[in-house]
This record gives C-alpha cells, sequence and structure tokens, in this order.
C-alpha cells in the first residue's frame, strides 16, 4: 500500500501537482503554465509538463516516479477507459490518452485520469465538506461550471464517463449563446464567465454607473470591479452579484429535483466570494425548489480545498486504483 | 420465494392493480377510480380502493391476501420510508403511510410504497425496454413529467427519496407558470399538459385555423385534436408537434449533460404518439446536446408496458422487498 500519492490538474491556464499523504495533507506542490502546442501529437505538449512536474516532485520528497501512484485530473469529456475524448479549453489534448503518454514515460502502469469536476467531488467527499455526506454535487464555478455527482456515496459516472456537466443544463431555452455550441447553458449565468457576461450588460444598460466612472466607461467593466465593490458594499455591484445568486440557485434547485441532492458544495474562482453570493442563493433557493418544504435541509458550503480540490482528488484516483 | 405479486399504481384518476409472476406475466387486472375524499384522515379513501383490489384479485386467483407482496406506485414525492411526503393529484393522501393503511387492513406484512416513476423505470429495466441497461431515465409524458433514474444498474434514489422528479427542471427561467409553484418547469412544455398549453396558445394566434374551424372556435382546440390531425398529416398540427419533439429533446439533452445517460424510455399518454414525436425529438437531439458527437448514441425509444409500467413496476418492489 502507497503512502503517497500524485495528484495533477490540468486547467486551461495552469497545471498543478502536488504530492498527497493517504489522509489528504499536502507534502508538497508546484504550479506550471499549460501549454497549448499544436504542432506535437494530441496531449504530448501537456504530458511534458507533467512528466517534469512529476520528476521534481519525486526528487524533492525521495520518491521513484516509476511506482509512486498518479492520478490526472482533466478538463471536459473524458472517458471511462481514461481517453480524453474533448477539452474546450485544452485543445491540443483532444483524443490523447494521458495516462498512456505520462506512464510510458516514467515507466509507471499506474497513473490514471479523471475528470477534473468529478476529482473535486471526490476530494472533498473524501477529506473535505463533502465528508461522510453520500448525495451531494460539486459545484465547481470558474470560467464555466463543473461538476461531480456523488449518489448512495459513488460517483455517478454515466455511460460514456462524461456525467456531471452540470453547467450545460440549458435553463434558458434560446438563451445566451455558450461556447460548447447550444445555447442558454446554466454557465452563461451563473459561474464567473455569467458574472462577467451579466456585468457587461448591467453596465451597456447603464446601471453600474459608479464603476463606469471609476473604469473611465461602462465597456470597461469587469466581473471583478463588481464582486470587489460589492465586498465593499456598493449596493450597484450588489443588485449584479444577486443576479448571479439567483442563476445559481435556479441552477441548484434543477439539481435537487433531478436528483434529490441534499448537499451542495461550492468551488471554482467564484466561490472566493461565497460570502457575497451563497446567503442570498440559500434564500433564493426555497422559492425555487419543488416541495422544498417536505424535503430535508438543503446545504450549500463552499469547498474546503478550493483551487486544490481537483489535484488532491486526482491524487485520491491514484489512491483508489492501486489499493 | 414468492411465485406472485401484486402491483398496484395510483394516479390521479385511475388505481391499478395487477398480479404479476416473476418474469413479469400479467395473470389479473382491475382498475377503480381514484377517490379524491378529504373528508376521512389521509390515505383512507385511497387505501380502501387498494384493500378491495387486493381482496378482489386474491380471491379471484385463490391468493392470501395476508401474504402476498404488495407494491404500491405513488404520485409525488415518497420519502424512502413509503411515507408520501406530497402528492399534488392525491391530495387527500397527503402525509398517508399508505402501506401501513393496506397491509394493517389485509394482516399483510409484506406492502411497500414506491414512487410511479420509479416503478416504471424499474419495470422496463427489469422486463421492458430498459432490459440489460444500466444507464438509463424513464420519461413519462402524462398531464406532467414524472420520470426515473437508472444509474449503473440502480435506482438513484437521492437524500429522501425523491430523485426523478425531472419535470421539474426549469428550462425556461421566469417561463410558464406551474402546479408546483415555480416557473418554466419542462412539464409545461413537453408533457400531455404541455401540448395543451402550446395548443392553446397557437390557436389563439390563428396559427391553427383548419382545427379551430373544425372546433368552431380557436378556443375550443385540444390538444387530441392536434395529435389526430396531425396523424393524418395537417401541417399546423405537426407543426405544434414538432414544437413540443423540441422541448422533449431540450429536457433530454439536459439529463444528458448532467447524468450522461444514454438510453431514454418514453411512457406516459403522450408516448401513444410517439411515432410523431420521437424521430423529431432524436433529430433535434444532436443539436441540443453538449457534445454530442463524441457520445455514443442515444437511444429514445418507447415504453413496453405503457400505462401498466407502475403497476408492473410496483409489483417488482413487492417481489424484490420480500426475496
Amino acid at each position: 500500500m502507497n503512502d503517497v500519492a500524485i495528484g495533477l490538474d490540468v486547467g486551461g491556464t495552469k497545471a498543478l501537482a502536488v504530492l498527497v499523504t493517504r489522509d489528504g495533507t499536502v507534502l508538497g506542490e508546484l504550479k506550471r503554465d499549460t501549454p497549448h502546442d499544436d504542432s506535437v501529437g494530441a496531449g504530448e505538449a501537456t504530458a511534458a509538463v507533467l512528466i517534469d512536474e512529476v520528476r521534481e516532485l519525486c526528487a524533492a520528497n525521495n520518491l521513484d516516479p516509476a511506482t509512486v501512484p498518479i492520478g490526472i485530473g482533466l478538463p471536459g469529456l473524458l472517458r471511462n477507459d481514461g481517453h480524453l475524448a474533448y477539452a474546450p479549453n485544452l485543445q491540443s489534448a483532444n483524443g490523447a490518452d494521458l495516462h498512456e503518454l505520462v506512464g510510458d514515460a516514467l515507466g509507471n502502469s499506474t497513473v490514471f485520469c479523471e475528470n477534473d469536476g468529478n476529482c473535486a467531488a471526490l476530494a472533498e467527499h473524501e477529506w473535505g465538506a463533502g465528508r461522510g455526506i453520500n448525495d451531494f454535487v460539486m459545484v465547481t464555478l470558474g470560467t464555466g461550471i463543473g461538476g461531480g455527482i456523488i449518489s448512495e456515496g459513488q460517483l455517478v459516472k454515466g455511460r460514456n464517463g462524461f456525467a456531471g456537466e452540470i453547467g450545460h443544463m440549458v435553463v434558458v431555452a434560446h438563451g445566451a449563446a455558450c461556447g460548447c455550441g447550444g445555447h442558454g447553458c446554466w454557465e452563461r449565468y451563473a459561474s464567473g464567465g455569467g458574472l462577467q457576461r451579466l456585468t457587461q450588460e448591467a453596465a451597456l444598460k447603464g446601471e453600474l454607473p459608479t464603476l463606469a466612472q471609476r473604469r473611465g466607461g461602462a465597456e470597461h467593466v469587469r466581473g471583478e470591479d463588481v464582486t470587489s465593490a460589492a465586498s465593499e458594499g456598493l449596493e450597484e455591484a450588489l443588485v449584479v452579484l444577486r443576479e448571479v445568486s439567483w442563476w445559481l440557485a435556479l441552477g441548484l434547485a434543477n439539481l435537487v429535483a433531478i436528483l434529490d441532492a441534499g448537499h451542495f458544495v461550492i468551488g471554482g474562482g467564484l466561490s472566493a466570494v461565497s460570502d457575497l453570493v451563497l446567503p442570498e442563493a440559500r434564500r433564493e433557493l426555497g422559492a425555487l425548489t419543488e416541495g422544498y418544504q417536505w424535503r430535508d435541509e438543503i446545504v450549500i458550503t463552499t469547498s474546503t480545498f478550493g483551487p486544490r480540490a481537483g489535484a488532491l482528488g486526482a491524487a485520491l484516483v491514484g489512491f483508489q486504483r492501486t489499493a
């Protein structure tokens, strides 16, 4: 039985690597830019960075890169066998089998891939805010919305392994265009990207006069301006965040209807302002959830591991699949 | 081990009872009107009818009503322990424990309740269109939309037991008012009730001139007029059914995103015109599903057991819980 595992979380901009013990303690950590190099084979540029990270973590901790269990969290549609079918934010790795590329280079037969939202859900379930909770949904509010569903203590994988793409649930038929090709996806309203979009709409309608003045024009107002001004209590900014909170609650209510989830763990960049978003989302959830009064209390909480949740979960995948 | 079980399916208008063998063969069947009597205790009027049905089926088949396993399928939010928390179309049974009322009267300790959509999913999974398929969703298109989710071969129950309320997934934020108190629920667009609503809208906009003339006024045109005229090929009616098909596909695409379901079994009254609805829904699904081209083919098929699916599944629950 291994005492430590390495978790790698490949995002659109950064690739985070952590060395983790079985109780979830992080012994080492490093971060590189994610390469987007289409001139080599699918996933090869990504693999090269990950291999470097593993070697560096192993060298610093006196570990053999050929035997340490390794999990790789990847953004996008990941098949059950670890094949990355499609990653809109990591196009150079579309169609890659990164566990093979990394495993072959290191001579390591214990390298495993998993969707990043699923990794985050697993980490929170094992060590964090979802510990001991058998029916919950991990909701990652970044540029888009990622997710991972735990049902009766198990990760829901679905037929291909693609389950948990909750950000692409349509909540506004014929709504705002989404990068996936669809319209009205939840992530166009309730994510960091949704905040950005709603901010621009509000600014151009003249509803953010103070921020427009500060920025020297409505067209320059950004989502970050709204969150920092809302933290200071600026009412016009709070209005936009309340709208984001309402959209967040709407999607959560849908997940309650479908899954009877009783618990949501909110992660991702937008969760940094969870104090401004979650109280309002909790209030709205009552009105938006079918049969709310007959359900046990629905808990919405913040991720324990924040931006590290995916990497920690990837390490957990390494432990679980070598158990 | 019991050779037969009784399944009871309590709908808003009828209570169907079937006597079923372990291979799903129906040996006997009867139907009564569902009572809506608030003057007695919660669920007592319903229980009286169900008890009568069990006794009659047992008498006709030489069975002991005290020992035959009995499953009861109920519409609404049913807790894991069989308690009916809330049933909008069976208000007189709100808060009832029908398995206890029926079991006590018959001296039968093998009476079990389950949500009707879940019952239908179980029946189709065991004996019908979902046989051998480990990730599918049962979608019941009646006045509303009911459902049951099978994930990795198991019924998804959720925290309270309420999972599968797919009809109350919001697909149009701030959309059409729904009986649940919400707005824009899927069942206001893609069910028999949705057809009725879309028909009325189309008729009042003058888009169903032939049907309005046949009925003596746009306000008299009903969903049934559209389905029968569409069967005859009337284009104005086909337009309305295509709209219903699009909405059906939209909700199915959401379930694919969330659950990575690969298979849908469509039941309920509207499935009687599945030849007119499902081909179009299949066509639309490709454009509405995130990452459609990377998924294995998504199958949309019609329920094997139609209006009997719930009762058959209830009998199956009787078998399973006495196994």
